[in-house]
């Protein structure tokens, strides 16, 4: 793949695919302490905000590192030493926020459904009622593991009704979902410039409400993933406390100003399902299943359940779709072998059904027939 | 600036001037589950230990984030919960990693001189001596908020007799000063990716010595940042644990290649060398001094006194010079009025002598005819 002219289509969950014009935004260096910079830092942050329409009540602390760092960051600077977590899992990053919490030092509680069951609102109202020590909900609302949907808007409204403070891992739903902070009470929501956005990884953001961040202060037991030290100083200087990574910021206000011309959440939710649909379709056409009901799927990323046929090897598989231009996922369940496909980046269905049609040539090629799935799906 | 065409020079500490060949490499998007990727994460650690000979004893853990970022993981997953820092101070580079020491919860003392006194082996053996509760030593090999060196051969030495463990935030000597593992002892030397190797900040690497960090499993009170699952999960599956930035990723295999070709260590240093007397040359023949004397200046930046002038003030300094296309960096001393030049960068003495023209045509343009320096050194 590396001795080709074309770069593959990223079909993952990012980092994924971007366009040209982010891409080029990084051929020029930026002095971190320089007035032009910290113009599109404050640019950037006001962009994301309108995005979730929570400029009137939440503040943007964008911060260096991968989503899970902002996901730490997050915990770490909102949650008291004594405080108590309850973790809503349905697939590993759940299960990965339960586990930071832990390791810093903080109490975690873990409900966890099996990974085709949203978490429902109903959980929750009982959940929070049978235990009264629990001071915050940490939710991954779309769950990357297979791609399934949890129902933020529902489950906040629970929460914000027993007076607890919503920690929500929004990584892979930012900008193509619809949210919005004005109806939907959360206190930290977490995403990273690599997913719907389009811009290239290397940050992520947490947006905090104003009122709850500016209690924050001397909670985190960390100096690099304290939000309210990296709030306060961007506030009084414009710069971030640390050196921030100049290029992926400045194609990340490249990708948000493509973001906004394409029409912002609508326009990418819409691309988003008709790359969903055309891979489900095209994909159903060769006789795959996915995983998860169409209901709770969210149109993200996709699991396939592998074709039970003892010529397929997920390495062989993906290595020949990867080498016809289209970089698959490995799937990321235990009890049943899967592949996931992503329908995210700066891709249309267009690409879509070159892939589909690439995963045709590749089974052809394996000989592989027909494709029953390794386990069949109600 | 943002209208101009041209980059201006950043004469900072960093984020600097990097190549046009380190910023094209950036024009493809890498899925990071791919093998091509991940052979280019593999070689990027290569050959950062070559270039302190460290491929035998240590490991490299590189570690998204910014410098600080690595800095505190190398403390959290090095120290023991009941571990003693002793950290070296002589500028803010110093107290950051006392206080992020602190806030995690570890014990740290801190030996602080001037910041223009280096600390000295003498003072380390005795400091040892004194205090037997003391696990580990922290040292800032090239504090950036003067440009000081501190002795890092004979610290090494010193604190290797006493058989205890030395930690040093090469972030700015690192590809530039000489660093020898087989002859200087330490057990974790951190460095960036937007430093002296010249490529574009977002990741930090850490090398950790491998008896050393095999011992480290469960110490971390971190996720993000711990160095041993960091290192345990990319020597079994090639991959980064969390989303890598990969096109900073990419953009630094590409500087390393250029490191390579232009010599390495000793070529990087004397470019750097050429740099800095270039700069003290011309600064001097306009009038300025440096705050720091010669045998105690790294070639990494220079702090000078600002002139002692009714009509200067840093902020019309610094904005007339970066019109002219150099960016200059504000002074980080509180007890004297200063400004500072970075050497390094993917420049040559000749962006040097084209700013230090510039700075002289601001020094006009402000009507300072003779500059004296705020405080006169020695």
């Amino acid at each position: 793949m590396s001795n080709h002219d074309r770069d593959p289509v990223l079909l993952t969950p990012g980092p994924l695919t971007t366009s040209l014009a982010t891409k080029t935004a990084m051929l020029r260096d930026w002095g971190s302490w320089d007035a032009a910079f910290n113009a599109v830092t404050a640019r950037v942050r006001r962009h994301l905000s309108e995005i979730i329409h929570a400029e009137e009540t939440h503040v943007c602390v964008p911060l260096q590192g991968s989503g899970t760092f902002s996901v730490e960051a997050a915990i770490n600077t909102l949650v008291p030493r004594d405080g108590h977590v309850l973790v809503l899992v349905n697939g590993a990053y759940g299960k990965r926020m339960a586990k930071l919490t832990q390791m810093m030092g903080r109490r975690a509680s873990v409900f966890e459904t099996a990974d085709d069951v949203p978490t429902t609102p109903e959980d929750v109202d009982r959940l929070l009622t049978a235990d009264r020590s629990i001071t915050h909900v940490g939710l991954i609302h779309c769950e990357t593991s297979t791609g399934i949907e949890n129902p933020l808007q529902a489950i906040a409204a629970t929460v914000a009704r027993h007076g607890k403070s919503l920690i929500v891992d929004a990584m892979s739903s930012f900008g193509a979902l619809p949210i919005d902070a004005r109806t939907t009470p959360f206190d930290a929501l977490i995403a990273a410039s690599g997913k719907c956005i389009e811009g290239p990884p290397g940050m992520g953001f947490v947006f905090v409400r104003r009122s709850v961040l500016e209690k924050c202060e001397g909670r985190c037991t960390s100096l690099a993933l304290d939000l309210y030290d990296q709030w306060v100083y961007m506030e009084k200087t414009t710069q971030w406390r640390f050196t921030p990574p100049t290029h992926v910021v400045i194609a990340l206000d490249a990708a948000l100003a493509q973001y906004r011309a394409e029409g912002g959440q609508p326009a990418r939710l819409a691309r988003y399902q008709a790359n969903c649909k055309a891979l489900l379709d095209g994909m159903r056409a060769l006789g795959f299943a996915s995983f998860l009901p169409a209901a709770i799927q969210a149109p993200i990323i996709v699991t396939f359940h592998a074709p039970a046929d003892a010529r397929y090897t997920f390495k062989a598989f993906y290595e020949s779709v990867r080498d016809k231009g289209f970089v698959l996922y490995p799937g990321k369940l235990t009890q049943v072998e899967t592949f996931r496909v992503g329908c995210i980046g700066a891709i249309t269905a267009t690409e879509i059904r070159h892939a589909v049609n690439a995963v045709a040539d590749t089974l052809a090629e394996m000989g592989i027939r027909a494709v029953t799935p390794a386990r069949a799906v109600a």
